[in-house]
């Protein structure tokens, strides 16, 4: 078990949720963390600002591909970030878990 | 000094806030940040969805042992997720600051 | 093109979104998300409690030593978290947009 986060973001809640539920109807993730923020960023030349939900995305390597292409499919920005960070390390009981809704 | 954060989450603030003052006052880490989230997860074979909290717990990897045994000790959840990442670079102030507080 | 994330925080919004913007238009992050979070930490032999607003700001790995001297020039912290985290893996239609923005 080699456990990942996938940081994406998404405009609202609604397509925050619908997104998210699909991902873990197909067992792509075990679990996801949801929270607003605020977005600055560079845009067609310009510095924009807008609110948009941010997710944390709990999985295993493996399902790194699968996930990635699933969120492009899903997603309705053009170019959503899809960030992935390995874990050091983390608690066998949690990566136990994991692998059970994963793989169990 | 090689610097960590560790991310855990809770089921309400009040138990955020109890457990993080322990892992300060016991020194095994300088500094959290908390805020609320919507967690969407599978448990059970059924998805589920709910208000937390999550913390991002800056530390020394020398404390990680032992500050996962507290976070285990001391969480309300029967399998809460500790979750190290380490960092790549920090800011030699803030690294130096780190030092003093945990070793001074 | 290796992206990094970078986490640093703030004592409120407005020095957060005034640093961000500066970070933005000197071209050294394409983008920022900023939330509020309370913190709790040593300071001064205290235990400290105080809301924050933290971003996480993205970037490529050549703008690290620059971003970091600009975050610490405009701060208003005497000594700011600047945490580098490099990214496992990124989508590539975002890694292309990154470069567009940051070298044109």
């Amino acid at each position: 078990m080699e456990a990942i986060f996938v940081y994406t973001t998404f405009p609202d809640w609604e397509s925050a949720r619908k997104v998210v539920r699909k991902l873990l109807e197909r067992k792509l993730i075990v679990c996801a963390n949801l929270r607003e923020h605020e977005a600055m960023y560079w845009w067609e030349g310009k510095i924009e600002e807008g609110r948009e939900v941010g997710a944390i995305l709990k999985t295993e390597v493996s399902r790194w591909k699968e996930l990635r292409e699933a969120i492009k499919e899903l997603h309705p920005y053009e170019v959503p970030v899809i960030a992935r960070i390995d874990l050091d390390k983390l608690n066998r009981e949690y990566s136990e878990w994991m692998a059970r809704v994963l793989f169990g």
